[in-house]
């Protein structure tokens, strides 16, 4: 009897300097991947290498986290760049990460872009597909880490790259398979039990279940946590409890990249 | 008969975004590896990608040319960063520069550090070291571009890595075998010609020779040629032809680099 | 008889650290007023300083040219700052200047946003309301150099601020009265002599006269003309000859203000 | 008879971006005088405008923080900027917060150094006359606070600014009236207990008392505390407890600042 696998991905690595955020050694004893900051959003050359040393120690998967160049807005804020440079930027900070994680002993071994990069490209074909193309330049070997349903999703698996499909563990879905935007009533799921149940239904079902009702098939390989507050860390550990319990084996992503989408 | 093999090399790729700086595509015509900014003192992901294009479209070998994180004042400025900061900083910045040149279709093969980070590393151990133990982290086949004399040659030979060893067209050298600071008389030698016979000089002896007198035995497999202004331009052509009349090859640092400094 | 007065307003300041652009010390023989980066989308602390001086010497005057956080960008990309974000950052873009021009002896005595800001401002009234609000709550006199028909002329105006209205002697008008967007045709007005003439019907009537046709009443109190390429400095030249032929007294914006704009 | 007057002043409005740092809103309640980060090392414009909002509700007086170019290194790092540079750097932040405080009903009324600008700045002439000739070429009434017995107070005082000057209450001193370096055993004092006996010896009898022995006199016009930590929050409140109980009325800095030194 195979086992079945699922990862549980978190993002990490966005400290900066001085500045501290996240709680990186909590949450690397929950997840078995992380998305580490390139330092065009967050991180720094020291950030990345301990983040990087970190993961590895816990037998958690990297993957490189690009963003926009805009520290100050933590890359949450849109930029309006070209698909150019968005495949430069992105080039750029999976290279970056590359080294940081040779110079570990270890290796990226996956893609997930960050904040309003991510947001934009998850319904913009252009940006999705400038992703996808600095993904495959770098690397055909790395994994495309896509939201569910997302035009990333769709561009990953047209170039050719193994891709892994995430949902989100707090994020209630639109009828089009689009997270619900933050500032809705719902979009957001606070309660630990709730987030747990949420993604149990999605894993098993391999399908959304938007707000609104319906049903949207689709390949679940991953899910998102967060790791800041305690909340976020009792929801990432539920998760990954309920999906224990549930016959699941936890599993950094290299381990169940798929190559076709349909 | 054996062909005796040169280098040239130049700084290149330190635009940044709307500021262009430099005369890249004439000094490709010129030198036979180009250092380029990875984002840190200058460059930005886009300036990169165009420079390395079209260095590897010219036949130039592509080397990183990490510097202090200070783009402001283009790395010139002394900073107090550790052995440790500068292992981190020099490694994603030679990793931004391998991505790049992966996407279009080759590898960065040396490293060479920039303005105030090499100033310093030239006569400081621990940072020569560190900078030494960042390439070899990276990728042990890299090359060090180092200068003569410097505490940088004598890291890199100790850590194992290939170097090239390299002299400086227009710059005048000290007792010891450090570069005369610009600012005492005679550090520079603006006339073309007196570069070119300055040059040709070390190449044929292998060896320095201080302003004050003396000579110092060194390997010289590369000289450093600058593109800023038309004599520049003009010096870098005109030791181009010296070297070639002189019987030697010019050839990229792969070509040339060696094990062994002594 | 009362003689007539009008500005010519330039952008400047714009070089950074070691990287030059614009030709500052030719523009300031031609304008009267100048548009000073501020060190977030381009110059710096020595560039301001050196800027305004030379400002102050030519008797040109100072106003600060504040846009997005995006050097890399030359803040031309658009960001999405919430009217929040923009007024905080506008306020401390002015006072940066502010001290630079009382360190010289003089005052910053207007405003005027660059690039994406300005563009998005110009049609987007709460990013506007920001602006007025910015300038206003640093300095009440401070003058609002806006494009004619923007929201960001309006916006200064509801604002009790006194403004300035200027047009473009390079670009063409759309019938809303915002300018022509670069790509489509028509958009530019190459032709230094066909800019003059552009630039003098509109003075002369005080209005707009778009691409399409028709005429929009609109004050004209300054002329935006453009320093970089030889051309541009040829149509300053030729816009302020025509000016200056047609009987105008060429002022700094102080000199003109007004405080309504009906 | 007269009541004795003494400041506290603390370092803040070091949050960036959606990185938070320090406990500002509890230092408020203790302090007499802030030092706000000026975006250079530390802050942005919204948390720029968000510290002297609530360092004006609570009465606290103001002062500019200016900083290396820094971020990453915190302008801790230190960096080889020349007099004129620091100039340039220190007039920008100044005339930043200046307009922050404008907008907020207030005035900047004080300016201390940062960070490793600060700790070169102690010692050196040439940089503390840069700061000194900043501060008073953008305002003559802006007080300059600084160190007991530093090249800055020499500096200010020449220059014919008003003074305040400062301790610290967690630092050992050394024989020439410096602070004992971090590494130095002895140099932080980090019983709360401990730093509160230290500041009232040194503010009763005006002098420095070096921990190898010896008196230096000195005026003592205002304590620096930190506010990082939960052990510097009891120290500052305990410094300001002994400080009230000795009969000095904690004052902002405006309002005891001297014109001599000696």
């Amino acid at each position: 009897m195979m086992v079945k696998q699922i990862n549980l991905n978190a993002d990490m690595g966005e400290s900066f300097g001085a500045y501290s955020m996240g709680n990186d050694p909590a949450m690397l004893t929950v997840v078995t991947s992380a998305n580490v900051a390139c330092g065009f959003h967050a991180g720094d050359p020291l950030v990345m290498r301990e983040t990087v040393g970190l993961a590895f120690q816990n037998g958690v998967s990297v993957g490189a986290h690009p963003g926009f160049p805009d520290l100050q807005g933590f890359g949450r804020r849109r930029m309006a760049l070209s698909a150019s440079e968005v495949e430069a930027f992105v080039v750029v900070q999976i290279g970056a990460l590359q080294a940081v994680a040779a110079a570990a002993g270890g290796r990226v071994t996956h893609v997930k872009p960050h904040g309003a990069l991510s947001n934009i490209a998850a319904a913009d074909d252009a940006l999705a597909t400038a992703i996808a193309r600095a993904i495959a330049a770098v690397d055909k070997t790395l994994i495309f880490l896509a939201p569910a349903c997302s035009a990333m999703a769709r561009a990953g698996d047209a170039a050719g790259l193994s891709m892994a499909i995430e949902i989100f563990a707090d994020r209630a879905y639109a009828s089009d398979g689009q997270l619900v935007s933050r500032g809705q009533p719902g979009a957001m799921i606070h309660d630990p039990q709730a987030a747990q149940e949420h993604v149990l239904r999605m894993v098993r079902e391999q399908a959304l279940f938007p707000l609104a009702g319906g049903r949207i098939e689709t390949p679940v390989d991953s899910i998102c946590v967060h790791g800041d507050g305690p909340e976020a860390l009792a929801t990432a550990r539920l998760v990954r409890e309920g999906l224990t319990a549930d016959g699941y084996a936890l599993t950094p992503i290299p381990d169940l990249a798929r190559l076709r989408l349909a």
